[in-house]
């Protein structure tokens, strides 16, 4: 039996690897949804933001974070929970062979890079609905907070087997953990910047401020789609098994099925509402039924699942929409997407895991969003007064590539 | 035994899931390619076709294509064979443990996603040749009827175990299944659909249109290089022994021979041919190149690999040019790398594989080809009675992207 | 225990495949990287060299360089070691359950795919150094060199069990074998080439030539990053049980790790040092931090990774503006990030590998260095004498696309 207890430690360390590379990658999604769907003068900028705050990521929740979230599994020094991680522990043979309960049946430091990717995927969601307006050095700063403080402690709550792990609460990959806490991040953000110049008229008229790549848009959106089935197939934890196998491939089918489900709705929704099939609108409907299903993912039938996503590509129109009348501006329609679609994720958990109840979905929402867009809202206002979080309206009408980054995206294409 | 044969059930699970996510990742490979080799105001919309040509490819093969194409293995319910399936069902432990010939050696969901993804594949192929010109919604709306129906039903002549099968037609990843079928499909749409305007001048003519964007294009055929080992490299359908694993190692290394050989040649017949090293030549001998050995990427040698991807690359350079004096317009290539080199791969199997033989193979390229395009030329023409399929002279001028979609791909870039 | 065997065997190429796919994938980042630094008039020709060293490398290193790399794994005849591979050989059932220290434990043909993905790797490092100016044919003709000849030699010093390996010089995954490799026959290159026209003025003045498409580059750099998680992870060479499982999760953690602390550090050096935050040196400093921990990602904590990643970081931004100034013209900074930076990972193996001496890393780098360096001057040197190696000024200045593709990478853009 130890020869195959280390074979299935060995599958279900290289399932969470190969799944922790997929999430990881999404960054680069993030990065090119982002750069493609603002102007040219302030890709650059978004782009070193998406580079730095992944970066910023690792190493906070490697020097807090991941100690904050998981204090059991990370804890054997009692000076400094974790510091045995950070010095390059893992699991011993001894461990894994004796078996039982507790057994490690996988290395801790695979859990570690699944986990970190995790928090700068959060993280991400933020860099787009602030973009074109926010200092670089002032969302770097709120990335060092948010990625080794905020995320962390509900991420605890739920994930490490906090108290709403306790009540019921069921967020299977993060609807609720990872997407509504980027996105109440940013809303605490965008609430605070204000809305671009020239965004809402004096008259409230709304205009589009479109952006400058589409088939970067799109690039980003089909890395987010792949990424998505190491974010959703790798939250099953476990694979070694004929049940946690058929488990794994259900979640990739559903996953699958709800952005399809999205792209669908989403476009139906924009040609009936605008009278064009709006890609960006596409874009956006595909990451909603991703976001939709990541709460569960497990429980829907492939047909359930394309449901979900496609209510979520039809809510997400709807909340792009209503956000532009509340003069919210996202130039990305990332709290759209993370947020509202987030929280009908973790409300359509109840339609088909019987283990859910909608009580613990409302409070699990009310006590992460409280916690992220209050905690958020505090960084940023301490932030605004410090070091100023909004560009110069000089700096705004220039771009912020020359000015805070001293270079141009695209320096042949946009004749300045 | 038990045990191990679970691991075995969960790796070769996993190596499907793997594979399959490969081949999603496809999808943005034609994206990308597509959308770089067509003109900056026709880029919105292709793109905005390949989103929802995956989505839909994903829905409609759930509800029936699948169900055609694999009528045995998701048959449980004799009301509609496979709704069991779209109720997620899957198999059970006990009939995996079980063992014999029939028992399921991985999981039947991730069977589904790694066929789901190579419909959307073929169906990639249709939306480059008929680019620039095709109304999005007909397009969507052939996309339909292809990925339900025309596909599946040559699907299960083959792999589903019909009568191609019996007859010893060989097609180990679908030179055939897949790519002739997304050609010949395409085929039958252009005839339908007429030139670019300007293309083909009133003398005989050639005007080359130069794509928008050769660095997405050149990503395009890398994404489509990678995916590809998860499009054949899956194909072995098994992993978890020495025999299965050699054979899996063994397509990874002529799915990349071949590659390299398509390169080389194509590159080398466009110095001698137009005294340059064209770049789309050299992609699109790659594409060739991978084509060519999807027949048969197990039984050659690696030297033999390379050459049956090389003369891939100089067929797809004499079938561009030969289309194009045919007045058969392709902007991408699609039907020369898909169609042409794909009958060469479906015939070079007789070279390496002792069990093919020539009639079998002749008999499954006439049947699938005539198939295919006789019932996308159907569905061609009754959507063209129907809605119309080609824009208006006036919104081709325009570019299909204000028109279909309502925005511009790069509103910054082109000056317009 | 046969059946374990097997599943094992199953499980390791299959880490390797994965691997392998992954490292392949960073021919498309180096594409995409080179392509976004270059300016426009020069992009197609860059794509284009790329695409074709990475199916040189593979043909060549299939001919020749493999077996001169691995003589004593690919003989089988005595007449030209390695013959057997081209024509397809591979592990058997009976040699692996017979087990015993030499028994094969994953297929030789997914050790060839792995190590030919790295082939191209060092190559495409040169096509950066030498771009905008370098014919397009005579770098073909010295990649034919390169990835035949002058890589697997110094290859299989270390790697292949030769004289490096036998002194205890230490390069696990190639900081040496493969990127100050790559760095060396580049700089032999850009010294017989000279710099751009225009780059360093008759004053002294250093003059900055943008690249034209930063999302690019920046893709570019997001997929060299997923990439290395193969590069790294598959050089561990096995994974199939506990401690081998916890080795290659340490390598990934470590790999971004190192990565994060090198964009951390170039970004606040380049804000130190020039007043912005500089994308580019971001990503430079990101390639840094990877480059640096090659040579050593498995005994270093992973706060240690960090470190030596960002010193990488730091070394980077200086190796920059220090070849700058001694007009060593690297368009891309190549030199920089693979050799300068290269030399220090391979020199950080003793800060925590207790195997490791200085002597014996001081010997490896200079051996190393001094062969690359020299047989690719005289490689360069001959070729320059046969063909020549530098455009014409005209060609120049009219970008190489035209002259040497006959097509331009974004027609519609730049108004030309």
């Amino acid at each position: 039996m130890e020869a195959i207890t280390e074979v299935k430690y060995a599958l279900d360390t290289f399932y969470f690897l190969v799944s922790g590379a997929l999430v990881m990658w999404m960054a680069a999604g993030f990065s090119m949804l982002e750069a493609g769907l603002v102007r040219a003068k302030n890709t650059a900028e978004i782009l070193t933001k998406n580079v730095a705050l992944y970066a910023i990521a690792s190493v906070m929740y490697m020097l807090v974070g991941y100690n904050i979230m998981y204090p059991g599994d990370a804890a054997i020094s009692s000076i400094w929970p974790g510091i045995s991680f950070l010095l390059g522990a893992d699991n011993e043979v001894a461990a894994v062979v004796a078996g039982g309960e507790d057994a490690p049946y996988y290395s801790t430091m695979s859990d570690f890079f699944f986990q970190v990717v995790f928090v700068a995927t959060a993280m991400s969601i933020v860099s787009g609905a602030v973009a074109e307006r926010m200092k670089l050095w002032a969302f770097l700063a709120f990335a060092v907070v948010m990625t080794g403080f905020i995320y962390p402690l509900q991420g605890y709550w739920k994930w490490g087997g906090g108290f709403l792990d306790g009540l019921g609460f069921l967020d299977f990959a993060g609807s609720g953990v990872v997407h509504m806490t980027g996105a109440a991040a940013a809303l605490a953000g965008v609430l605070l910047l204000g809305a671009r110049k020239g965004k809402y008229g004096p008259n409230g008229e709304i205009n589009a401020i479109p952006g400058a790549n589409m088939p970067l848009a799109t690039l980003g959106m089909f890395i987010l789609w792949m990424g998505w089935f190491g974010f959703n197939g790798g939250s099953e934890l476990k694979l070694s098994d004929v049940g946690e196998a058929n488990a794994v491939a259900m979640v990739f089918v559903n996953t699958n099925m709800a952005a399809a489900g999205g792209v669908i709705a989403a476009l139906i929704a924009s040609k009936l509402l605008f009278g064009k099939a709006d890609l960006t609108m596409a874009l956006n409907g595909a990451l909603a039924g991703l976001v939709a299903i990541t709460a569960e993912p497990l429980t829907p039938s492939a047909l359930a699942a394309t449901a979900i996503g496609g209510v979520g590509g039809v809510l997400v129109v709807f909340a792009i929409i209503t956000l532009d009348k509340l003069k919210i501006d996202d130039p990305v329609g990332a709290i759209s997407v993370h947020g509202v679609v987030g929280i009908w994720g973790l409300l359509a958990v109840v339609l088909t895991n019987p283990e859910a109840t909608l009580t613990a979905q409302l409070i699990g929402i009310a006590t992460i969003f409280a916690w992220v867009f209050g905690a958020s809202f505090v960084t940023w206002l301490v932030l605004k007064a410090v070091m100023g979080i909004r560009v110069s309206a000089e700096e705004e009408y220039e771009g912020t590539d020359l000015t805070e980054c001293g270079l141009e995206a695209y320096p042949e294409f946009t004749g300045k």
